[in-house]
């Protein structure tokens, strides 16, 4: 996308760009060499993130999608299953990196519009090893979950599907790249969310801000483990403090999240408002538009939008996703279901 | 299972003994060097296979696990997507092979009673390759679908679903352990049911009583590709027109399969008129009896049908599978039906 | 190669046809399903498998190339090393299947014409884990060495060898392939030379003359393991006892090998006295011929050779490998030598 | 490393911290979101890294590991050959990622102090691909050489040995971590030494004293690829741009990598004068010292240069490296080399 001034960027969170202070403290970090663990603003990072989501250990990486492939590395075995929903990141996203870099076979579980599956849903999906049969390794769960519009999960919903993984022996992982958004929305600490899985994901870069970066988080094993394939996949970096500084700040912004929520919500109701053009209330910073009813394919709004000013992506046939984020505030919101108006009213 | 004279073994199609026509065979057969292919009995038996299926070239390898493993192995390249029904074999019981030794992620369809997923179904269930997704690198069916009971899918089901993938760039492999068992029940040559794929697998060693061995079978091209890594999953055998005689002879009991599934629907009819057992007449010959209703976990029934001199096996937790055979007659059938029928009255 | 009467076939003692012994065996044969463990022929065949190399238990498999890459992957984790010598038939002619199948790296030690890396070499070549490097999870030895001239290793340097590795907490593998040949060529016990490591593979499909068919021996949790690892890799076979009936003859022709070694030597004699042609006197069935001084390319002599009426392979460019089996006797060598000496004469 | 004051750091020039220019450049960079390739600074970053090696394209990955194991992920099929140096990065400190996350089997060429396989041993370790043997998918040759001492090594002798492959269809690899060095060394444009290959990495983090990120480069079609891998990898960053433009700043760095060669001249002059110290001439900046004849094991010596204020690393039981890099001076230089001498006066 072509940096213009006018454009309202809601193709996604990731766009954020890094406010002052975080560009100030990239400029003033203390850094050393993070391979030999010298680097002292990656380790107070590590430490503050988590302390964030009241886990033993962190390690920062340079993507959520390597934070997930490594919990799926280290808790699996090559051949084992790998439970997930199935319309997850690590399903959908990632490459099929389950099953490339780490051999795991997936099963996936469709949870609609509940986003986590139920607690008997995981019990038909776990499978015992014998013979005959790979075990379950691993169940994936996701909240927010991304694909299905930004769905804050319950912390007990969670809690549910995991007793069940847990109590098969089977290690539970949360892909967690949005679990501060959950947790504003829900109006609960993110810990009491990851408390009943063993591993957790969350991204700096999306809703909170930062220019790079993300968390696998978990006790101190894991994490020792964690170092060990992030060196395997690349992910080793060196004065990593530059970005990890403006990491911490990110960490200052989970409060702000809720602004993203009550833009997104005013973002939904306009484009609800707009005819043929369905857009239910979001959870959190996640809108969902269909517009099968106006005829209009989300490839063809799409673009469209791109020319009158507004980013944003295409999810399905129909669906077109929008993002509100650090970088959008009310009126660019108002402006943005404008803009849209226009393009629905002259496709239509 | 220990031997036993009285018992009759229904647990799979797989326990047949060879014939004393087989026996001779292996005794009498010309042998050379298979990996040099100067096997003249291996050699005729891969014509005569692909014969059978109506296909260029054809392999013989150890088992239809190998059959199948094969085939997605020349198929697909790691990271690509293969696409099957949910309950399929390919799926459950090779162990993940498609994960482990190919790489692929595993997309399912449940096609429920069909058994083979609609053409809409493949058409959704069909990935395009991005930056961020890894297209579908084969389709992959199953006929007669052994875990939903045996059951016989029409030629131009098969076809609409494979034409779909095909369509749109993806090979489609058939798993046919029993494509003659369907062949047979529709009336049927199995090179109609075949016509619509790419390669197909078929066990010698299972209805059709060999001891050992299967077949998997495509252009020359893929035999070629295919013949290779066998070498590399271990299958390469030396002088084995031993046991490629007793298939040769093998592929005569085609037509005598008609049998099995007269018997299995006798077995079918009388589990049935059981009190609390439900088992729905069968395409082929495999019967699968519910037991819910007389509240006997199907673990159970195993257990006590083996001390009453019946083989079978359980399919999940209120399900048993039993299966006809060429070893396997109607009084067996007779019989198996009165030991069971008293089990069942003495568990309920 | 086409079959022909009068054709000596020297190419490998994987060549050998089936005596009257071992067919009648073959059809006489106790058979059952494998896969359910219900054949008593392949039982009792792995039994006294395991008797004759001295461990604990055996798995029957299709081939040497299964049996070693059954033992890797029991042995190993993905990322790894695998430690070798760098002509041994796991490192050339396996297709890369320890990479492939089982993820690990390969190290290889040049052992010259000692076959077997010294220990200090094994020493050197043991890699401890660390945060950079994979350990070791496997030292593989071979002995007969094939690619060196089919060389009897003694046991103690076997034994100095696999001492370093276990001593460092590093499994040790043995390709046997053909053990009984260098057993027979030491005048010791196989059991000798197996004592010092903690699996084995054999195969009776060579100098011992079964159609099909290797071992792989060692502990019964090892041999637990490898059992699922065959199945994974498609080497579950179902009424396998009709080829593990002449695999238990196989094991009676242990003592006859001395023939093959007798043949092989008097072979040597006869090239080496060739102008051209140097033949060291081999240890046991494997004759390998230089006829660089000759300027006899292998890949010329090879084709005058099957011209000639005598089966050879290429090695190398200078380098012709003449294997002695059961189907070979006195005369054969005799008649070979003659023939072998015209086309060195012709090409010279 | 805890950092002290007064320590001078010669464990590697990775550890080297930014400067105050690449501080503000951080701050300052333009940036936006490189997954949807909108980053500007990095796009500048990849076209003029681009420039400095003299190929078409680049991509700009966190680690010099990932960028090596993208080219051989994209270079290579699983089950093909990689052929390198037996003391190269790649094969010793990459946790075997070339097998395991790419399935190669690694064939090594042990090239002694000339660090570049000569074309024989090229010719000689390339493997066709037949029935038995995987082919060779890809040569990787290093420049500087790291584990023999940052040997510079003449664009001739890599071209010499980069023809033999490519004349066998087999594509080229340079892991050109210190690329700059070399060139620096060897009085050439880097372009000159990369001409011969088809892929390069090269480290903005070592000598050239960027804080983070390495550039993997090739033709187009090459770097498409390889941003696929990266994804799937978990090496797509997003603001990247404020790491990337302290690493436009450290292109600007590679003239002055001739002072930290005169600085390690000068401290292995040092070295060697030492009584039981050998240090030959270093090409580039790294300093490899044998303590054998003082009877020193390295890691006795690396723990005792450490509490005497000098970082330095083990490489050997009596080998240990020291680098010079950005932040050490001549007088740096002279502090070590006194420190050392008291170090060694007291082990020795
Ligand atoms: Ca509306
Ligand atoms: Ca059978
Ligand atoms: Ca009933
Ligand atoms: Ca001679
Ligand atoms: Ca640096
Ligand atoms: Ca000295």
């Amino acid at each position: 996308m072509e940096t213009d001034e006018d454009t309202i960027d809601l193709r996604s969170d990731t766009v954020t760009t890094p406010s002052e202070a975080m560009r100030e403290a990239a400029r003033d970090a203390e850094v050393g060499d993070d391979v030999y663990r010298d680097d002292p603003t990656v380790n107070e990072l590590e430490r503050r993130a988590a302390d964030a989501v009241g886990t033993e250990a962190a390690l920062y990486v340079p993507s959520g999608t390597m934070a997930n492939q490594i919990a799926v590395h280290v808790h699996t075995e090559p051949g084992q299953e790998l439970l997930l929903e199935r319309e997850s990141h690590v399903y959908r996203w990632e490459l099929a990196g389950a099953a490339k870099l780490s051999g795991t076979q997936t099963r996936t579980i469709d949870a609609g519009e509940r986003c986590v599956p139920t607690p008997e849903a995981v019990h038909e999906g776990l499978v015992e090893e014998d013979l005959h049969r790979p075990g379950t390794g691993l169940l994936s769960l996701e909240n927010t979950h991304n694909y299905r519009g930004g769905t804050a999960i319950p912390a007990d919903r969670i809690a549910a599907a995991a007793e069940v993984a847990r109590d098969a022996g089977v290690p539970v992982h949360l892909d967690g790249a949005r679990v501060f958004n959950a947790a504003v929305a829900l109006g609960v600490d993110a810990s009491e969310i990851v408390a009943p899985v063993d591993t957790v994901t969350f991204c700096l870069s999306k809703g909170l801000g930062a220019p790079v970066g993300s968390i696998v988080a978990g006790d101190e094993a894991f994490v020792d483990e964690a170092r060990r394939v992030r060196k395997l996949f690349g992910g080793g970096m060196r004065q990593a403090g530059m970005i990890a500084a403006p990491g911490l700040l990110a960490l200052e912004n989970i409060d702000r999240l809720a602004d993203d929520h009550a833009n997104a919500e005013r973002l939904a109701a306009g484009l609800d408002a707009l005819d043929g053009v369905s857009a239910p209330e979001p959870d959190t910073n996640i809108v969902v538009a269909r517009t099968e009813d106006a005829g209009i394919a989300a490839a063809d709004l799409v673009t469209a939008c791109k020319d009158a000013g507004v980013g944003c992506v295409e999810f399905d046939e129909y669906t077109t996703r929008f993002t509100t984020h650090i970088d959008v505030d009310r009126d660019d919101v108002d402006a943005a279901i404008d803009r849209i108006g226009d393009v629905v009213a002259e496709l239509a």
